[in-house]
């Protein structure tokens, strides 16, 4: 596949597939010297980790990671952190009508297509299972960020089909099993999900992910500016199907004289350009939102062909989210951990010689 | 900078600003045995040239591209092929006012931060003028798909502020100046944009990029996802903020009996998908959207500070495009190329020894 | 540390230090189809493997290996492979001496001055251990290459200390514990390596690896010449101060009618080149030859200073190779069959549309 | 090809053929502020040039580089650096015998192997013409690492067929046409290199590279050393064969007791490392020494085979260096400072959060 790598020197590389004995990954060109324990990593898996609530998949897993390598005395060395976690809840459960038809909206065709071999169990290589060593792997990130820098990684999830949040407040994400940020709303959420699961079907979501503290400077024109690092990371996530940075999509029906951020001596007078101009972050809050479509492992039967090629239907019954965008949060979030992460050691690489920027002002009003 | 390549195999890499002598570039990675000449880059660049008609900036280039090596009797050879591209009409105006204030919405102020340097001449790198060496790449990629693969890559105006296509014909899009797909609705855009260009004010809009005549099987999962790689390179454009593939952000109130593409023996049934599954190419079309802000820059004053950090105020009275997304067609349809090629390479690389895929089913309906 | 990733299509990235819990790595981008077990990675495993002689370091492992992913019914899937191997024979003993001082020729003095912090525990990162991990991968690449190509990778010693072998069989290679290939000369080592022991020194020495059955066309020009890559994965092993492809340093004294290959309708007279020109495999075997030096972990003591800077001298008590030279061909071979593979598929990407190369000679005379 | 970029941080890509309009290459990386002229390159140009003496090819080309962008007022802005030099002397000869036959050690066979195309003018894009944008960008390399780290890149040719130095001097190096470090023995080099262009042979040299002022910690474990890339870096310099670090081959007769450089609160008390400890470097000068083969273009006939593998005869008749090691020395001097450029950017990527590093002994004795 040769496509299981991200970061160019903050660099994740995963392995593992969802019936397999384990996944794992290595995290290459940490710095020396940060404190980590397995525990820092636990934190997030727990977030994403399956079964938390009625409303996410039944599959049980501890997933619990090991740290392998790359730690001496509680701290990393900067030589490769090798990360491992035991698969457990590989229900034994008959895949022979899965291994012969393709479900459809899953990767099951074009893995076929691509490879003309396929581990069928669970989706093998393209489960969101993997998503796991994405969430250990940002958790070194967002660490490394706060300590050194004070830059805060946050998400939430902005939409759950047809309901938006009417109310705003960080401190309730972690108080319910949707990382809504609306606690007034949680009760419709809660009678969609239900009602959903008895009609056996699935819906699409919206998280937005967040980024404080921001430093100026991050972002590698031209082509690896920092939001289109940013978009390639968030749609290489399972089932998402946009990105948008600040005003995002908004912005075609806006004018220059809107969508432009005023600048004065107190800071930027709005946040249109989610942080980033020309690539480079500005200093404000990075704000980038992603659709994730409908998962299409539902109970109700569609009509899809076998791998002969012959017209037949399929019934997705295994344990499976009705709603993937609910523990997307903390996968989207570890993903622009790594995204800044890796910028933060290229801008180190190329700017430690300049004069440290002047900052006129600040980025934006308090 | 270190960010000014793209692709992996086929790979671009782009120098030059805006008012500098000459801007160029390097493909390599372009397989041997291709017939090419300056022309056939000169096509898409004369596409997205300044100046074609009265909507777009007035700065007269003639982009007349020179291919400086890799050719040999009108092939290519395998060899780096280099691109320069000199500048013409690099105006002697006061850049002052630029100079010494930060344009709001523009990367201004994340260059000098950056940097602690900025060539303040019309934009200098971070000008769009660099999208010319993107499209005469484009224009090589989009040869060798379609004389080799069938291919074809083409795009369109999909949006311009609140105007959206009543119609959709193919045929019409090289027809008018916008690059629109309905002839029904030019005169409203040829309207709206002359009252913009009154008013002195700029506007967003979309642009929607397709590709045709897919294989099955472009894309490296994990992390070199198809999508994911298209969303990075549109998200590359400059004034782009947000990527969509298929149903995109539409996904997001969708259920999963209405996402999913279901398949029948006659090829799916829809393309939700926009044409890739688990981050690998299907064989149905590839669609992509891209949503671009209105330019800053404006001839309508708006609040900034100067590069001491005080409040001043500033008007951009130089040659700019009002909507930027008109000429932005031609350069979405190059990064669409340039994805699409090199993972073509990639899959000719993993796949060359496995039995060609059998392919039990047309990739779409006809 | 971020440089922990060999190979740019077949992607071999890994972790580990000499005494923590394990060692393991991620081989990306093995094609789809290949039979694959773990027995055929422990096989070349085994022949790197400590202990299996009175000549190498006594500790003992077993270095079992196991495969993690990647791997579907026997065969790889294209997915990554996971590998790990777990440390057994982590002697508890006091590291103290060593934490404390640095060992002369050893990286004790150059980790400390990069990281700040240094794992001091048999080497850590930059012990020769992290060397199974490459074996392992580089089985993967050579049972490719033979199954699907007919390269045949092998290596021998070819030097050690003063000794040279007088006759040479490759039968012979795998008949004494050196690799060495002309048993004649078997008894001469054996007592030099008994007397080096004794005397508690160690000796430098130089490995050979060939690569037989070699396509022509394999190499990129400039900078990924096959040659430069092959000279990079030598360099890289611990020990290696030098590396050379076919008349190598001898061609320093050669005109140019000695050292040019002339060609024949049968084939090329001579293979001074060592089977590669202008960075092309030319379908010759490939030839090149390390030098490695003696290590520095010797129980003489030596002049050194301790981590205050202070004089101080140090023995190194510890297990040692006296010839780290012995244990190196399997991980010379593993090395160049990363190197070939990696080109294999980069060669595939590029050549094929193109017809397939007429080869009027064959490569070399019978 | 997609190997015409070298450096991870430091991104140097070439372009152009030996008779094509043009040569050139983009330099991506540099980090801004740096104050830049062509003139700082120039030299170096001139130093490689052909013509220089009558002891090298009488090609008579200005090399005259132009600088296209990345500079901004005199100095470098963090933009990609566009480097353009025109070819003036592709003398018009027929090139038809060189068109349909092989000459023996060149890279006509395999270029054709490989691409199925071949620009055969002087050996298109396989010829060394290449270099000097190698030159040219190294140039920019040296500059950088000697205002900003005090490091000094100087290299000589060390043998020339069979003649050494007697003594050693670096002020002799730009007094002869040889890089020669020895005044006493330049008439023994003309004299050899009279006879030999008088017999139309060619011969094989050495070129010493050598880093002064080196920091310590540059290189990243595993694949990554710096003697790793070092390798890469000069094998991949045309007609190079071999390449050492320190002692080198020397090595392989070494004792441990010898080769190990022990420490003193003075300084290491020998250097038979190179300056690099575990692929680390260790504040002692960097010493490589690259093995150059005799150029197979020679006025003396050879067997070959033409195109559709008939026997027959080559003899070269073009303008061609005798001994191409002469004209090597600041080729392989460019690449030295490539290499430690990139690391340098590496470094501080990954370091500059741990405390600087202690130092508590001199890198060698004074």
């Amino acid at each position: 596949m040769s496509g299981s790598s991200f970061g160019k020197l903050f660099v994740v590389t995963g392995f593992g597939e969802s019936h397999g004995p384990a996944i794992g990954g290595i995290v290459d060109g940490c710095p020396p010297g940060l404190a980590l324990t397995a525990d820092d990593l636990q934190r997030d898996l727990d977030r994403r980790k399956p079964g938390q609530s009625r409303h996410t998949t039944q599959r049980r897993e501890s997933d619990a990671v090991e740290i392998l390598s790359g730690l001496f005395e509680g701290r990393t060395t900067g030589a490769p952190i090798g990360l491992l976690i035991r698969n457990e809840d590989q229900r034994s459960k008959d895949y022979a009508e899965i291994a012969s038809r393709y479900r459809p909206g899953h990767a099951d065709y074009t893995y076929d297509q691509k490879y003309g071999v396929r581990d069928y169990r669970g989706g093998g290589r393209s489960s969101a299972r993997e998503t796991a060593v994405r969430v250990a792997a940002g958790a070194i990130a967002k660490k490394y960020l706060a300590e050194r820098y004070g830059i805060l990684i946050r998400g939430y999830l902005s939409q759950l089909g047809p309901i938006r949040p009417r109310g705003f407040n960080w401190d309730q994400i972690e108080r319910n099993p949707f990382f809504w940020p609306c606690a007034e709303t949680v009760p419709d959420l809660e009678t969609y999900m239900d009602d959903l699961r008895r009609e056996g079907n699935s819906i699409g979501a919206a998280v937005t992910v967040v980024a404080s503290g921001m430093p100026t400077g991050l972002g590698e024109p031209i082509f690896d500016r920092l939001d289109a690092d940013i978009a390639h990371a968030l749609m290489s996530i399972n089932a998402v199907k946009g990105v948008e940075i600040g005003a995002g999509f908004a912005c075609i029906e806006q004018k220059g004289t809107e969508h432009r951020d005023e600048l004065t001596p107190d800071g930027f007078l709005s946040n249109h350009a989610g942080g980033i101009l020309g690539g480079i972050s500005s200093g404000q809050d990075i704000v980038a939102r992603l659709a994730l479509k409908p998962t299409s492992s539902i109970r109700l039967p569609g009509r899809t062909i076998d791998t002969s090629g012959a017209a037949t239907e399929v019934i997705t019954t295994g344990r499976h989210d009705p709603c993937v965008g609910i523990r997307a949060t903390p996968i989207a979030e570890a993903m622009l951990a790594l995204v800044l992460m890796d910028h933060v050691l290229r801008q180190r690489a190329q700017n430690a010689d300049v004069v440290p920027p002047t900052r006129p002002i600040p980025p934006s009003v308090a």
